[in-house]
């Protein structure tokens, strides 16, 4: 890890800046896809398929039997893990329902709001080296709370964990469909696959490319997305060998993950560094992890305060806080999209099973998004009811203001009614 | 208005089709205008409003006293009815206040999400012929609410309302500047005007062009936007000329505004027919609410039943039910923007004063968009702090789970602690 020592505050943005994505290119690669997509439907899926993953297509539906089956092909005890994560992951959300408030602003006049599922909503899971069923159930759990009615899934791999969550949180379809073309299949629908008004799920940068150009056509996204991260601020309390293991965590996921510690011990840099060399021998991504820990950086500042604005301006994904005062230094973040309280708190409990969901802002979103939560998968819908009392109470209100703005008509349909009841 | 009767349900999506917006060509000439701000910051600007406003723009800042002296130049019935929006958009957004719920997901397990205010937001109002000072009550007060730290205004127009409104509402500073230059130098910020993180406001193409663009460049943006719509379902209880109110208030906004009537009665039709033409002739703005008349439709269906689910299908903006049984209708909308309910509750009071929100998705984003409320001023942060009890509790969920993923670093974090606690 590169250590910088006390760096000046002017150097602190360019300390912080992540690589910039260039996206021109992978665009250019993309939009001939989603237009063969669009055009073409389900065959274009099979020629993509063929062409990019030798896979000959013939179902592009996966088969309730096929997902039934799933169920026997894992051991009981991940069984039992993913319906533990699945429950605390439900206990977490299901307490972010709002229930409709009605507010009466002035006598007579009624406002609430309502939240209403998403109707149709789709998820994309990668395929690769990991098999992302987790994010099956970050995704599937608060879209079976707020009753989405057709919720399906795209993956290129047939893993049995993704089958099984995908079941278990309702997923109404499956499709083996992976890449630019999924998210295509989703936004436009094809034969098959079904249009979706909301795409959610992690992808490579063509999967993310797709996303963000079909956004601009209709289709809504989870959020943008960049690589992953994590920001651990640790004090002469924290364990050199956890936040080495919390770093190395965030680190396995790629090379081109971010990875930063920040802390006002000098003693703990060195613990760290150490602990990092000897945990990373170990592992089996390890080729990825140590780029990624290559690149990533240890900043020792002078003090907690200098500590917290410096997070604050970075706003990671992740932030860890082993420090003894983690509570009081917790209500100072203000840009962060899911905090870690404590020795005893790493991330990989948040990213699979503690109920907190994983799908996070990176790449400075966080300063403006929030992470992925039941307030994802639905609209608030507002609603008014205004009585002849009301109508009387707020029309003068009204008629000054449309008239002020010039909009005559929104005044005279206020007027009308008024004098109706004259 | 076009009158379409029992149109088959396979023509209802070419029927409620929008108008394409073509967003290249504005983009193309969008595009050097952000990078000229980004790259010469306010001289650009300068030479942007010479250009396009032929305006010699001294200083960009709007001074403290000219927003003071704003007050002077209002009727004072004026500045009541804009204080009596105040209060009742304050108390209906104020209600979306969410304190943080910890929840124990399992024993030693604690998880909780926290609203925290955008640090920094940017309001754009256009100049044009209707100064929209609403539009600053309806963005500034949630940012009030939200305690957002900065919150800046780019307007090109000097109206004193919006002046007042600003200042009502606690925004930070006030710029004069117009058009995707203003959109770029809050996104970029320049020697005068702050960056910001996220963008709110109306504005015509170049604008919206600009904020689509800027998005994917990090900062955030309230929706993506479109021309306004309004709705009207419409039984035999109705009365034509609050109905024909309603559609000339959404007409008059331009002529691109979209406009639908959709009702069981024969009778209505020509009664609404009626009373649109002869209300059309005493509106001063008469010449753009005919042309958007002219586009608009009215819908004859059998019956309440497909009424609803056409209108689900189109998912219009604003929503207005004049019908007898109005409450058990408003139970079965499940997408649109903002629904007004009875005879007597116009879309112009929640344009101006009831206490909703006027922010709101157009272009059948209402499918899977909020309007903007007190949750587009926050990031809901999520928290969670684990103890050594907890830790114990979870560590084989999180352990086979990490492992059937591939991710050994992620099952080492857990490890490492519950080792260190035998």
């Amino acid at each position: 890890m590169k250590i910088v020592s006390f760096p000046p505050r002017t150097e602190w943005k360019q300390l912080l800046a992540r690589p910039v994505q260039e996206m021109a290119d992978i665009e250019q690669k993309v939009q001939p896809i989603l237009a063969k997509v669009k055009a073409e439907g389900d065959n274009a899926l099979k020629e993509f398929a063929l062409k990019f993953d030798k896979v000959e297509l013939d179902t592009i539906r996966v088969s309730q039997s096929e997902i039934d089956a799933a169920e026997h092909q894992l051991s009981d005890e991940l069984k039992s893990a993913i319906q533990q994560a699945y429950h605390n992951i439900y206990t977490f959300h299901v307490a972010q329902k709002q229930e409709p408030q009605v507010i009466e602003t002035m006598p007579g006049i009624k406002c609430w709001r309502k939240s209403v599922g998403i109707q149709k909503v789709g998820f994309y899971i990668p395929g690769g080296t990991a098999p992302l069923f987790s994010t099956v159930l970050m995704l599937g759990v608060p879209a079976q709370i707020a009753a989405c009615q057709e919720v399906i899934l795209c993956s290129p791999s047939n893993h049995p964990a993704i089958y099984y969550a995908a079941k278990l949180v309702g997923v109404t379809q499956v499709f083996r469909v992976g890449g630019a073309q999924a998210i295509a299949a989703m936004a436009y629908g094809t034969e098959t696959i079904p249009q979706v008004y909301k795409i959610f799920g992690p992808g490579n940068q063509y999967v993310t490319a797709a996303k963000q150009l079909l956004s601009k056509e209709g289709v809504a996204i989870d959020m943008p997305a960049g690589p992953s991260e994590v920001a651990v601020f640790a004090d002469d309390t924290a364990v050199p060998a956890f936040v080495a293991s919390d770093l190395l965590s965030q680190a396995e996921h790629g090379a081109d993950s971010q990875v930063l510690l920040v802390t006002t011990s000098k003693k703990l840099v060195s613990a760290v560094n150490l602990a990092v060399s000897g945990q990373l021998n170990r592992l089996p991504r390890k080729e990825l992890a140590a780029q990624a820990i290559e690149n990533s950086k240890i900043i020792l500042l002078e003090n907690e305060e200098d500590c917290v604005e410096l997070l604050n301006d970075y706003a990671p994904e992740h932030l860890i806080l082993s420090v003894a005062n983690y509570a009081s230094v917790a209500e100072k973040i203000v840009n962060a999209g899911s905090v870690f309280l404590g020795n005893y708190t790493p991330e990989s409990c948040g990213d699979y099973a503690s109920g907190t969901n994983h799908t996070l802002p990176t790449n400075g979103y966080a300063r403006a998004y929030s992470g992925v939560s039941l307030d994802s998968f639905v609209k608030k819908i507002t609603f008014q009811e205004i009585s002849e009392e009301g109508i009387k109470n707020i029309s003068k209100t009204v008629e000054l203001m449309a008239e002020a703005e010039s909009l005559e008509a929104h005044k005279r349909a206020v007027t009308l009614r008024v004098e109706s009841l004259m």
